[in-house]
């Protein structure tokens, strides 16, 4: 949870109303007036003092404000946690799902953002997923806009342009009509959505449609110097992308979005930038981060979908089957023995009949029953049965161990 | 995130205005009537859908129910996430701690209240912490108000002797007063909460008291099973408190609660028991579990305050220094190499004198710093130098890695 004043305003219009908001405890209608009691924006804010995390940035901008004169900086740090939306769920898209981030904060080298590259590789390398990270930087769109004339709506213009992947070129110049695009304008931004090619061909068109050839640019500086020095395993890669936008307004610089490339899959599962005033909102100027979320539940789907978990090679389940309280006993015995070589045991808890017993080893897809009845009480011994070939063999507790060892 | 109606009336009066209540999004207020507005308990449930954990039994409850058809009984399942109370936050109480739940559900056989007292030894011996369990039996609380003559309000009767820990006997007796208890049932009661000793003699001093020597109490009979039978190490011990009662209503026969028998503290870490209709309450009947719940915030904090934790033998920590943007990529280099034979470390961000970086060194508790100035880079060598000694060394590729190896 977290104040919900240190939410509000964070994420733009649309996020304001996708923040789960916690109702007051007690009389939480004490001091409501009348024109409050009629006005659901109004009474939210007076009956509601909490809120449940929309991201991890924001609470982490204000952890580094509340404790900047216990920390170092450049301070790094990583987090995994649930956040939650006030979104319609479908397909991808959870009320309730899991946040990994990583952030660096207080240093403005580009360094960090090769780093968290770097990052974004090794990890879909190890799941073995193939992705395509693209990246943008809020400079390089703000030049653009200033070029179109439109970087007095800066913000207005990126919201549109975060629309286009779902809603289309047409559709997005629609709505920017409405916006007081006038004809020139619509003309330069359209030229500028249809540029095409790899990252070097999009940076020398871009270089001679807006830039006169002039090397000026900030945005595209940062850009190429990314795109020169980062290091990107052959399974991914990493491509200049000049339409994604972001929907966040607190980034300022290196933009990214990655998404999965292999399959019927074009989904975001993680995305991130540079923020140069993210903790000046809780009242620390001047102090430069970079970071990126990955979507835990979103990277789990997609993995499942593409059938990219590892075959779990599950150890050895094991039941004790018994006929009776004393036989039960013998196995809470043998059991402690054998979780301590690490496997995983259970004894059946009731007394029952073998068959009900051994019902619940197939259903539970336990592997060995140990069983244990009068005469292997009497012997003080184990029936071992492997319950997928039948095989059934009698051994005493040191040979049972060993043989389970293997 | 529940239903709130899923948890409402489900932990008793107190525990209903402790559950934190999530706002429903949009418009919430249509369809609010003018009565409702007045009324905060009204108001909430409509303006309400949702609510946060209260618990981890409840929902598990609800997920049982829910899934009965795709689930082996008896069922075994451990969890472990945060759990939220409108509290007064203090030490000691959080407000959102993390519960570690285990539950079998499914089997009436006292083996698994066997097995839950071996895995409770079995945790605290491995965090080294010394703990009293203590177990009670609800059917031993009932046959006592039957005898005290309060079987009527067994639920009143157990809230107020929850309270004897905080209050002392004088003021439960007081408040049983305003219980219409007569003289006799006072008596009675103080009686029996004036037993003590060993389990042995509470038992002994009870079925004189109570039960006429016979050996007719369902549940003393449990809880001398439980005794004879359950398997505690030397660290721990197992004590019946026949004053424990534990506030949540729906538990049903064996009781625990799990308290830290060390230094000051007398602080509760964990706590279940048996609950013979839970999943009643959602429509599956005639199903027994039994469980218990670990305060994960509480035992850190009492292994803190104990300074239980282990030492930890930090892995040695290292940090690149560089004295500008080629240097700094040869050390990106060697950073990946070091990572490769899992030691953390981190390049310096930005460029900076070395003084600066010397300085974060020492602040962020590296143990090495690997140092690349000019003339390193152009020997292709690396300095080491172990921050602790001040002893510095000049290495190649290969030297530097095997010394660091070890």
């Amino acid at each position: 949870m977290e104040n919900l004043s240190t939410l509000t305003g964070k994420y733009g219009d649309e996020g304001d109303q996708l923040i789960f908001k916690v109702l007051n405890s007690g009389n939480y209608l004490e001091n409501v007036t009348e024109e409050e009691y009629k006005n659901p924006r109004k009474l939210s804010s007076k009956i509601c003092e909490k809120a449940l995390r929309y991201d991890l940035t924001i609470p982490f901008a204000r952890y580094v404000v509340q404790n900047r004169n216990d920390i170092t900086f450049p301070f790094k740090r990583y987090q995994i946690q649930p956040v939650w939306r006030a979104d319609r769920p479908q397909k991808g898209r959870y009320r309730e799902f899991y946040q990994c981030d990583i952030d660096v904060i207080g240093s403005n080298s580009l360094s960090n953002e090769l780093e968290i590259i770097e990052v974004i590789n090794e990890i879909f390398q190890k799941l073995n997923l193939k992705v395509i990270t693209k990246i943008n930087n809020r400079k390089l769109l703000f030049e653009i806009a200033k070029w179109i004339g439109c970087e007095n709506d800066f913000i207005g213009f990126t919201v549109v342009l975060d629309k286009l992947d779902k809603i289309g070129i047409d559709k997005v110049l629609e709505e920017l009509s409405t916006k007081n695009f006038d004809l020139d304008m619509l003309n330069k931004t359209k030229q500028v959505l249809c540029i095409n090619g790899n990252s070097k061909e999009i940076i020398s068109e871009l270089k001679n449609l807006v830039f006169n050839n002039s090397s000026e640019s900030a945005g595209l500086k940062e850009i190429e110097y990314i795109l020169n020095n980062s290091n990107v395993h052959s399974i991914n890669s990493l491509e200049l992308d000049i339409t994604l936008a972001r929907g966040l307004n607190y980034y300022t610089g290196c933009i990214f979005e990655i998404k999965t490339a292999v399959g019927d899959f074009s989904s975001s599962i993680g995305g991130g930038g540079r923020y140069d005033n993210l903790t000046g909102m809780f009242g620390l100027k001047d102090v430069s981060g970079v970071g990126i979320s990955f979507g835990a539940d979103r990277i789990y789907d997609v993995l499942e979908e593409l059938n990219l978990f590892p075959s779990q090679t599950k150890p050895p389940f094991i039941l004790v089957i018994h006929s009776g309280e004393n036989e039960q006993k013998k196995g809470f015995e043998i059991a402690s023995k054998i979780r301590g070589i690490n496997l995983p045991i259970m004894v059946y808890p009731d007394v029952a009949k073998f068959k009900k017993q051994l019902d619940y080893a197939n259903l539970t897809n336990a592997t060995y029953a140990i069983i244990i009845g009068e005469d292997e009480l009497k012997e003080n011994n184990f029936s071992l049965k492997n319950l997928a070939s039948g095989e059934q063999q009698k051994l005493n507790e040191e040979e049972l161990i060993k043989c389970l060892k293997k």
